[in-house]
């Protein structure tokens, strides 16, 4: 059976060596001083371990019944949802208003990961809540705020986000859910909508469902758009439960993962709503949510990577088999470990590279993410803005592909279900597709985010990079860091300029290189995190740290990464510079 | 539910216009004309569409069940086996001596393709019987061939391979099942043995277990071991079925794929078995049959992208979603279909540019292996025996890789189970581990087959793509493959001279580009591939072939694959030459 440690020395390093977050003027971040952020981390490290990882191949291997209209989670779930509401878990990032603790989203995402990697599924209940809860605490009115959140916090309500029907997906113009206003100034929701995570389930005691439907009045296409709050039991005056809404659970979904997180088919009678937000505003009132939701799966990439990469590791050292072909390292035993074979070393440390990284990068969105809501620094919500699709999409391709490279460790014995490695990749899987396909992620990254406020945002990124690049030109040591960073940052602005040029003449141009474009951006961003990370190292060894072991490996974990990994980036260019042409060719009846 | 249908035309084009098959003096191509080749291949794909393409969702759904020491395989799989004996199809390529139809193995391969895109589970109880054969066939004395082979020709009885144990996978000195020398010549074997597929079944009437054992006096490590026929019955002199043998299944497994094949742990508690071959030179004889047996994985590998893009590409074509964004394509329907967008057709061209690479680079290496095996011709033993790596690991890698990419063009749709998407790539996933996972393949290319015959074979292999070269360097037309081609066979090149020359001083340095190299390898030779295949399709222009729609898209595809696959060769090359030292620079302490 696979474990789970969290990775605490590693956040620690993030926030307080490279984040350097008391140091930050965002408010909040005072707090977060080196004790008190060990203790939180700690203590949900213990809970992951101890509480979280053993339910995650029950939830798999059990899955989520459907009985006469009720869901039933796997064994377990239900003790640890608790637990995990006891603990005060579900309100840490919360506005203390509605009955949070008030900490800055970068601690709630910090403690997300450590949550996300010992169990997934599990995690996604409380996951979708904060995303309802958000979108509530932003778009609702006072009234709304004060008969929702404060349950939603605590998690004795769930939250839902209901977009996909069955006949599309991505495209919400086609949308056929339909609201009918009332005289009292609710919605009768009509329609199905498909692909509902913790539609219906056992661990709460309301389900708040938000449903996108077309309201009259407004118009073809996804503009006519509204979101409405859909309750499973009606809310009494004083807040406690009335009657059962006219929302059903259809099915439940037989998938490749996740299988403790309940997807579900809701079926909406005419069931009683209430708009949230503006009428016929119902897109903006989602894409409002959309960095925080969208970091959310970026970061379950890269966290099933993780605890796939600790368990690989772990056999790596265990497992004997061969003999390192410079000599034997284990003379005294049948055979050396794998992990003296150097195509083993290559796997575990191209894993070991992207996870630390894309922690780097996920920490330091978070904190953007911060400076945008906590102080309304426009740059920094220009800058996460334009970050978000490339680490939800390329995160998570990696994601996926780290935890199937962890699986290959192990050999057969990965194949096997019982080493929980297959768990960590069919789980990572889902993450490549939900919240916008990565296909969607690269077109809203070269269609959508490139020219937003005429460029403004990538501009900025660019100097974000140039900057660090000449901060530490001077710096010998460096050197294996900046080049190569150097490099990867040029050849993302050929491929930028190409797109502008080529993209005129032909939008398909562009397009057929947004994918590629999304990975090159994914390697200069890791690129220019393991340039800050070995800067915040070399200046510990500078400042006399004590563990120097730690701080040596950062710097040969980053130096691998800038030397194996950033070559991609040539590839991708090459990719992107043959434009649409060969993409394009063959009408659709050829193929 | 997915569907399946043979890709005749492709497997035509490539037995008649690329390879010329009527036109080689390999014994036994003479009888391959077109007319023959359409007859068998068609019949095989009814078979496949109609009996085991609806199987495969019964197989991963049931699985295999063991009770009471019996295994039972899921419904319909005993009736679909006895058709396929009925059929002639287990016999198709083997020796007519023995109840076989004597057709090239090159036949067989196509055959083969065909029932493993619809049905891969279901497929190795044949295929394992196949192999089983070939070993017995070319090292088995004349009552051994007499008294297995007819039976397994026919599949009455199934075969099976038995390698692995629990602490040892790779490393076969570390085995530990012993053979103990009896007065009557046989061997008393003792052991356990681990993922033995078709270890135990219910589809046939006996089972010939070929297993791996230590016998006294071979001395220590993989020298000493000797190959044993096992036969779950023992046989009578008349042929008939005598007592049950000491061999009995454990368990079987729950694994990620391929579910519908059981996979074994198999007891031998002083089982009766017989020498094959040579006693202590086992490995020599199962590495005889490692050619064949690895070949057939990489099949694996590309017939799974290849059912997987056909289900991708009829979804693509139907689903409506979203706007072509140079002007509606589909005007009258509220949306243009999938396939209109740029990124979902760049995603198309690297499932479809590669499956049909693939396909020609294994209908090639299976000729080659009818040169070797036919007409004892060396150098295509030679050209084979280096390629073989690269089309095992190359061919599983990018085949699982583009089963993944064809779920992603289902999205949700993908992730949920019935849509079967994710059983093509959960059942793709096994190919990159089992016959030598792809890193000891790479190990294998790189350490092993590299410097073989004094580099005899990799010379050889650079002969062929030049020549291929220099015969198109006067056709305009082929200006977009030569060019490209010429480029990464340089660099193919250019990381062969790297390994001989830092692998000298430290042999880390090779191994540690080991799997680029089968990468930067892989494109190469799909590269030679596409170019013959473009040029088949010129001179079949040249000559007035009639379907002039399928070579524009041949054509058209081959395009793709050069211009936008082949750039991988440049960041294999450059990771290649970064050498060992980001590789092994970190203490394994230090992870």
């Amino acid at each position: 059976m696979p474990s789970y440690t969290a990775p605490l020395k590693d956040m620690q390093f993030l926030l307080h060596s490279v984040l350097n977050v008391t140091a930050s003027d965002t408010p909040g971040y005072g707090d977060l001083d080196e004790g008190f952020t060990a203790a939180v981390l700690e203590e949900a490290g213990k809970v992951a371990s101890d509480l979280l990882a053993p339910l995650n191949a029950v939830g798999d291997r059990e899955g989520c019944l459907l009985e006469n209209g009720m869901v039933r989670t796997p064994t377990g779930f239900k003790a640890a949802f608790q637990a995990m509401k006891d603990g005060g878990w579900t309100a840490l990032d919360c506005d203390p208003d509605y009955g949070g603790q008030g900490l800055p989203y970068l601690m709630g995402t910090a403690v997300g990961e450590i949550f996300v990697s010992a169990n997934m599924a599990f995690n996604m209940y409380q996951g979708l809540t904060h995303g309802a809860y958000s979108a509530i605490h932003t778009h609702g009115t006072a009234e709304q705020k004060a008969t929702y959140l404060p349950k939603m916090v605590s998690c004795d309500w769930t939250g839902t986000m209901n977009l996909t029907e069955p006949h599309c997906g991505t495209d919400l113009g086609l949308m056929r859910t339909r609201a009918e206003p009332q005289a009292d100034g609710s919605y009768l929701i009509t329609g199905t909508k498909i692909f509902i995570s913790a539609g219906e389930h056992d661990l709460a005691e309301n389900i708040i469902h938000l449903v996108l439907a077309k309201a009259p009045g407004g118009g073809e296409g996804s503009k006519g758009i509204s979101l409405f709050i859909v309750p499973k039991f009606l809310v009494n005056d004083d807040g406690s439960l009335g009657a059962r809404n006219a929302v059903s659970v259809g099915k439940i979904e037989d998938k490749m993962g996740i299988h403790g997180s309940a997807t579900c088919v809701m079926n909406y009678d005419g069931a009683k709503g209430w708009l949230l937000g503006d009428l016929h505003k119902g897109m903006r009132a989602m894409f409002t949510m959309m960095n925080e939701a969208r970091l959310g799966v970026g970061l379950q990439g890269y966290a099933q990577a993780a605890v796939a990469y600790e368990n690989a590791l772990a056999y790596a050292k265990d497992r004997l088999q061969g003999r390192a072909v410079t000599g034997a390292e284990n003379p005294s035993g049948p055979a050396d470990p794998l992990i003296v074979h150097p195509d083993i070393r290559r796997n575990l440390m191209e894993q070991k590279s992207f996870v630390e990284g894309a922690r780097a990068l996920t920490f330091w969105a978070a904190h953007l993410i911060d400076r945008s809501v906590r102080q309304g620094d426009a740059e920094a919500e220009g800058l996460v803005s334009l970050m978000i699709p490339v680490i939800k999409g390329f995160q998570t391709d990696k994601g996926f592909e780290m935890a199937v490279q962890a699986q290959q460790v192990l050999g057969g014995h990965g194949y096997i279900e019982a080493s929980g490695m297959s768990q960590f990749a069919r789980d990572a899987r889902i993450a490549m597709i939900y919240e916008g396909a990565n296909g969607v992620q690269a077109l809203d990254l070269v269609g959508r985010k490139l020219a937003q406020d005429g460029g403004k945002h990538v501009m900025a990124f660019f100097d974000v990079v140039k900057a660090e690049c000449q901060a530490h030109d001077s710096d010998e040591r460096m050197k294996g860091f900046v080049g190569p960073l150097k490099t990867a940052s040029k050849q993302l602005q050929q491929a930028a300029m190409f797109f502008m040029q080529s993209g005129m003449k032909n939008p398909n141009a562009a397009l057929s290189g947004s994918y590629d474009f999304m990975h090159l951006m994914g390697h200069v961003c890791l690129g220019l995190m393991w340039t800050r990370i070995a800067k915040a190292a070399y200046t510990a060894f500078d400042t006399g740290a004590s563990d120097r072991d730690f701080l040596d490996a950062k710097i040969a974990t980053g130096r691998f990464y800038m030397a194996r990994q950033l070559p991609a980036c040539t590839m991708h260019l090459a990719r992107i510079e043959t434009g649409a042409e060969t993409v394009m060719a063959l009408r659709t009846e050829a193929f």
